[in-house]
């Protein structure tokens, strides 16, 4: 949570952190600033000190808004950096060199901000030179506001609730269309036409639109071999399939930068073979074991083998056995999700030292995979781990795979 | 234009470029491999050879849709290099290395890509002390790949322009609503209640929903006071007064990181005081001077300075005189539009570089902002270069500043 920054700071030795955002959406400038439209600078943290925002006087009044202290581009002279440096990278590092200066900072500097990395490399190396007195401090891993992001406070949670609620709405709708139509020979149709995975594509971008929600990830909407395929995001012009399993995996978020949530239902039109239906029983298996068992402090690794032994048990490859693997269980169970789909703590094996702490929010997704036989399964729940160390699923949608047409 | 970069890179004496994208999108990325919702990954780019994208398994539909040489993470080793390393940081050199070893890359190397910047910093320093062949190229002002995608070829003005026929019709919108409504006292009510900014922003969010577009950085509807902070986004809850300024600034994108357009008008709700018509008027003066002197080949820069030249001939401040103004004219005059809602060419003075190419796509948006009188006028439009030399005007929205209610 955003009031552990200062201890993580002091424990991990960091006199400041620079936090900036320019033409794209930086996460933990946000969530430092809060959810302003039109807000670009550089944030300078210090513990236990007001923080400092450098900023362009055409947006002074969502800068005055954040209650930090502020400079204006202008006020710091700007112009006189760039005239005198001659360039943009030079003259970066100079102000943001002046800045430091003026707060006093010296020692060891965290920076974080989403930007051109390649530009910043040598901002960061021209402040360097300027500045003997200053490091970039290589962080630890998970990045000290990795990890202050990946403990929700009850506000934040609030907030992924809505969210969560426009999924559900999703798959009603998902749901209640596939329940409204009849099926010609194979495929559906209904008194739009062949029902395809455009239609239900369209159906739920307009439920995500009524409720303020932007898919900036798009979403997936895959059937057959395609839903084989984990991050296939499916053919819009395929038309639904009685037998077909169908992955539908949607992450909405809070437009401008804001929170997001997680749901992944496989579904199919009609009766399913026993084949998919042991995938999918299975799959589900392995969600309701990871969540019965779910404790906090325990590393989110340990859910990731608990599930490869369960699926190997039963006979299927993993990519605890083969990274290479591409039909099995081919990808991690987990992840944080917040102002970013993917965050901490992960709930993948290899190398990762993540917690499940107090606080957390993070999807259980394990998948089955198997597009040489058309068959794919993947379950997604989002999980908080409450305060009190109870665990609550934040998702109320249906697990039932098969869905009969009318 | 895309096939302008190997030519370029063989002037900067470059080897390669390394372009990648992680959990952000990443402009260039997009531009190399094309609108692909799920894709993420390393390309390395080199004159005259095909690119190789390093890329996961589960998107191995996306990827191999680009065309590109194709190595997975799995098959580079990626989890071997995890373990060997014991964290992501040292990893990712690692496996840049290891590919740039691979195609037998050495010298100078180019990085693009948005993403965490403290994060990459470490990674390319940790890249230059594993491989001293590798030099990690400042790039020239503009850079390479700002410059390539500056110019836009006939098809993506053809997109661009399906973005800019949701814009006008937008704008209609707006219109037809004042126009629909009636004065209460000096406030603006309809059948649906007072006509806000806030009703304003949802219809316009709708027509561009419809459209397929989506606002990633919001938009600008602001009134009075606020219009005249050029980057305040309006009051949701303001009713549309009688004789105020209404600045409407929309900058609607394709969804999953396409183009952008973006215009400008000034509104006012039936009649508007001399003063604010003679601010309109002369900042629309100062777009048809801009637009009827640009040429092929003539710096940016020289724009602002005429617009400056004519504003402060008529009394008005401007940044060019103190770069703290706040009232007057207080901004740049244009900038570049594509995959990004502010690219090159820029149209302002300051140490900039920058020129009008054949291919250039860019606004003209002079504005004079005087917030302690209410006031606030700025107009945009969206100019395109073609490649004989001639430009067009691609924004069709009225000027008119009066809009009558009924």
């Amino acid at each position: 949570m955003k009031r552990d920054i200062d201890d993580l700071m002091q424990e991990r030795g960091l006199s400041a952190a620079i936090v900036l955002q320019g033409e794209h959406q930086s996460p933990t400038f946000r969530y430092l600033t809060g959810p302003r439209t039109h807000l670009r600078g550089i944030v300078v943290w210090r513990p236990g000190a007001k923080p400092y925002l450098v900023h362009h006087a055409m947006e002074r009044d969502s800068a005055a808004a954040t209650g930090f202290d502020l400079g204006d581009y202008g006020s710091l002279g700007w112009m006189k950096m760039l005239e005198q440096e001659g360039n943009q990278v030079k003259a970066t590092a100079r102000l943001i060199h002046a800045v430091l200066e003026r707060l006093k900072i010296r020692g060891r500097v965290l920076v974080d901000g989403v930007a051109q990395v390649g530009w910043y490399y040598h901002v960061l190396n021209h402040l360097s030179e300027i500045d003997r007195d200053i490091e970039i401090a290589e962080d630890q891993d998970p990045g000290l506001f990795e990890l202050a992001r990946s403990t929700k406070d009850p506000e934040e949670v609030t907030t992924v609730r809505t969210v969560a609620s426009a999924c559900e709405r999703a798959y009603a709708r998902v749901r209640s269309i596939i329940q409204g139509a009849r099926l010609e020979g194979k495929k559906l149709r209904d008194r739009e036409g062949w029902v395809t995975i455009g239609r239900l594509r369209r159906e739920v971008r307009r439920i995500f639109f009524e409720a303020g929600l932007v898919e900036p990830h798009g979403n997936i909407i895959a059937m057959g071999r395609d839903a084989g395929v984990p991050h296939n995001e499916g053919n819009d012009d395929d038309v639904l399939e009685e037998g077909c399993p169908i992955v539908i995996d949607l992450y909405p978020a809070q437009e401008n930068g804001g929170y997001y949530f997680d749901v992944t239902r496989t579904y199919c039109v009609g009766r399913a073979s026993k084949e998919l239906k042991d995938l999918h029983a299975l799959v589900r298996d392995a969600v309701a074991r990871t969540v019965d068992r779910l404790a906090v402090g325990t590393p989110g690794r340990v859910y990731q083998e608990n599930v490869c032994d369960l699926f190997e048990a039963h006979g299927h490859r993993t990519i605890r056995q083969d990274e290479r693997v591409e039909e099995g269980y081919v990808h991690g169970l987990g992840h944080g999700i917040g102002l970013e789909v993917h965050e901490r703590p992960r709930l993948s094996a290899a190398m990762n030292p993540d917690l499940i702490l107090p606080g957390s929010l993070f999807t259980v997704e394990p998948g089955l995979y198997y597009p040489s036989r058309g068959l794919g399964v993947r379950i997604e729940d989002v999980i908080y781990a409450h305060h009190d160390g109870s665990f609550e699923n934040l998702t109320h949608v249906p697990y039932e795979l098969e869905i009969a047409p009318a």
